[in-house]
């Protein structure tokens, strides 16, 4: 009863505020008993203060931040608060909880509930897994409601590389997102407005007021949005490195140990891997080419560390549902799937169920296509070469995206367009010996082209090196996994 | 250059979050150079992360926050961080600069350039000082443009004590200030809207951010305020106690501290006292009751302690203002207005100058007058009384004050009506000799009349011991002065 109290006395809050009068109501609302309820400044003072928020002060605030009663300078504070504070393990776990109880929680016909599985990844330069990934599952029995976002600077988004497929429409209802879950096994859609509108409010504060590296609030922000999607088994590509979010191994593995606990507190199944995010995954950058790059994959041409990736998130998934005895069983099923085309044929049904005509989709899956004749290729490309003999020892990732976002790979602003033809194709990998003047980079550009500078830039990507050891190349660095 | 762009880019980043366009003039902005101005977002990291910001990043923020420019989240977010991480001596200083050049700043005849004096006090339980300092360093020769303020919970205001005078006006604009200057020369007046905007912002939001109590705000608070008077000198009355808003000397002492240094950096000389405020100044709480100890302070009657404050503060400001060669010297030329009336005719002219009618400011005036002839006296009152034989060792300011507070003497909110008629006389001193049953609190009182809770909590402010020795009871602990 308690709790329940708090919207009706911030309504009249609000209103007196707005000047209009709800003073009867106002009255009999403080004339009845809520001795344990706390005000959002004395919610402020108690997390500026470093002290620990119970389960009801956590719900206090995401409630009156979800139903728009808190003024924003409150808001502001709290985030700032929580940023130089810190939360622990069970104040992060019940804001992720409440914020994703702020609004729609997906729910699924009983016989998927062991099945439920999806991944999240901090971002990274090439990084096409889920496009490999989530039909991979869907052909090995899991259900995978993939969630995905757009890119933002130098990272690429999932959404973005799909809808350069002509036709593929990200945005689904609840209800189609379930039609599809039944026939194909997996779909990648975008965030409807029904799902955390908590995470809206304080996601869209926190650039504004500098709070976005912050540990609780990166993990309530993530783990929210899957925990709405009711997943029995999650699984997090946390990220280091040069071209990742957070530059050392250290970091990430504290936010990697915190949404593992978040989302476990949750009751999912929730394991994460740390990889090394220093150069390229696999050997396209660019929305259209990183399509490409993953229908070979599904084809079983696809590079080493993408696989390596693909299967070990997979099998750690496989794993947690118990669909695998053992992780080396899971990354074995999920190559398989890969290998024999079924996971291709997912990719193939996913597509036509949010909306590739057939005979694009087909196209685009069979063995001998010009994908070019249906994704746009941009209007020029050109190749760099390396400027000395020796071994390629570094290719940075960060700087190569960097560029190509300046081409209009990318976007610097929420809601603005990115052109998905343009990009750039690896021609060599690390370890590669090379003489002075073999082609290392395809980049595919349109107007205008890039400046001297960019060139530069670009150029300055590529480190190649005489009298040196081959450098070895895998991407997992460390898997955890629930206790 | 640099600076005066900011307005307009918050400008256009305001009209786009508005939706209305304005593209082309934004686009225009940014084509300039202005790499040495930091977003609104960089100011709130820099402070967040514990640097200092400098006078252009500080002007940067005060700006924003005046034309209202920034989010009030971003607002919220700075209030914070600055109340985790402080602020230097130079960014207080800033701080309280650019917030008293938000708005107008007076202005005054060259001639009184070295007269210019007021005081400012934390509050206090019976702190009706000004009521008497105010008219005693007018008689010494000062100009005093007394900007006071109102009370708010267990403190009292100096504008509602005046306001328990009929017909006395507090609304007093720029021009009628100065002629009351020059006429009389002392006024007691409200804050005009036109006097330090930012703070208006920032005081409203601090409250609903739970970042009241940080030094550096408080500082920009006070001295911005007192600097938009164009003074010669301040004295400030730093309270610690049980009854002042900082209980240990210590804290207070850092705000007087820091209060001093920023009030001589902007070029005002700047003293303070740390004063003790444990019981009540004097022997009345309550509006009408303390203006009635004012005048009769004025008429040469009034209490020790209420006199060591006075002198000691007026005797401060004439030191400083060189118009007494030392401390004992201006302390006494204070006294002297005292005794002799001439401070009593000040305020006999303030009261008609601020439109008391002459014959109601004479009779309150005069030496053999009844006081509730003119000003309400409450319908009922009652005397409560010692319980015990012994000695009085402790008059407890606070319980006294909350209880008074409850029966109408104080507001909880800022607009809340008062009853000036409620408050309380004490009977006793403290170290007085009294056997059981003596009358030692007279209460003023009005409907409802006070429940038996509030007449225990009361009679618990009193303390009675035997076998002790007599306290001593100056108020005056240290004496802070400009270097």
């Amino acid at each position: 009863m308690v709790v329940n109290l708090l919207p009706a006395l911030l309504l009249a809050d609000h209103l007196n505020k707005k000047g209009c009068s709800c003073s009867d109501a106002f009255d009999k609302l403080k004339t009845t008993s809520w001795v344990n309820m706390s005000s959002i400044p004395d919610l402020i003072k108690k997390k500026r203060d470093g002290e620990t928020l119970s389960d009801d002060d956590v719900r206090a605030f995401v409630d009156a931040v979800t139903s728009e009663l808190i003024q924003d300078a409150q808001t502001g504070a709290m985030l700032m608060a929580i940023w130089q504070k810190g939360m622990v393990v069970a104040e992060t776990t019940a804001l992720t909880r409440e914020m994703m109880l702020s609004g729609e929680v997906m729910s699924w016909p009983k016989e998927w509930a062991g099945l439920m599985v999806d991944k999240h990844s901090t971002g990274g330069v090439g990084d096409k897994v889920s496009l490999v990934l989530a039909p991979a599952l869907a052909a090995c029995g899991c259900k995978v409601p993939m969630i995905s976002g757009r890119g933002l600077a130098h990272t690429g988004g999932t959404l973005d590389k799909l809808e350069s497929i002509p036709g593929f429409n990200i945005h689904q209802s609840t209800e189609q997102i379930h039609n599809i879950l039944d026939s194909v096994g997996c779909c990648i859609v975008g965030q409807t407005k029904r799902l955390v509108p908590a995470d809206r409010v304080l996601y869209s504060l926190r650039d504004a007021t500098s709070t976005v590296d912050s540990l609780p609030l990166i993990t309530g922000s993530i783990i929210s949005k899957k925990g709405a999607e009711s997943l029995a088994a999650l699984v997090l590509d946390v990220k280091f490195g040069k071209a990742a979010l957070y530059k050392d191994l250290e970091s990430a593995k504290e936010l990697a140990q915190s949404m593992v606990n978040v989302g476990n507190g949750l009751g999912i199944r929730t394991g994460a891997v740390l990889s090394r995010m220093d150069t390229v995954i696999g050997r396209c950058v660019g929305n259209s080419l990183e399509v490409i790059e993953s229908l070979e994959t599904l084809k079983g041409n696809g590079p080493d560390d993408l696989m390596e990736l693909v299967t070990t998130l997979g099998g750690i998934l496989l794993m947690m549902t118990a669909a695998a005895p053992d992780l080396s069983e899971g990354r074995k099923r999920v190559a398989d799937a890969v290998a024999s085309g079924a996971a291709l044929l997912r990719f193939q049904a996913m597509m036509e169920a949010q909306g590739v005509a057939k005979e694009t989709a087909r196209s685009l899956c069979s063995a001998h296509t010009d994908y070019f004749t249906v994704l746009r290729k941009s209007e020029h490309q050109t190749e760099l070469v390396t400027s000395a003999d020796g071994v390629v020892t570094d290719i940075d990732g960060l700087v190569l995206a960097q560029v190509l976002h300046k081409l209009g790979a990318g976007r610097s602003k929420v809601g603005e367009p990115i052109n998905h033809s343009v990009g750039a194709e690896l021609l060599v990998s690390l370890g590669q010996k090379v003489q002075k003047g073999h082609p290392w980079l395809r980049l595919h550009y349109e107007a205008p082209p890039p400046t001297p500078d960019q060139m530069s830039g670009l150029q300055s990507a590529v480190t190649v090196m005489t009298n040196t050891h081959t450098p070895t190349h895998t991407l997992v660095h460390e898997v955890l996994l629930p206790n």
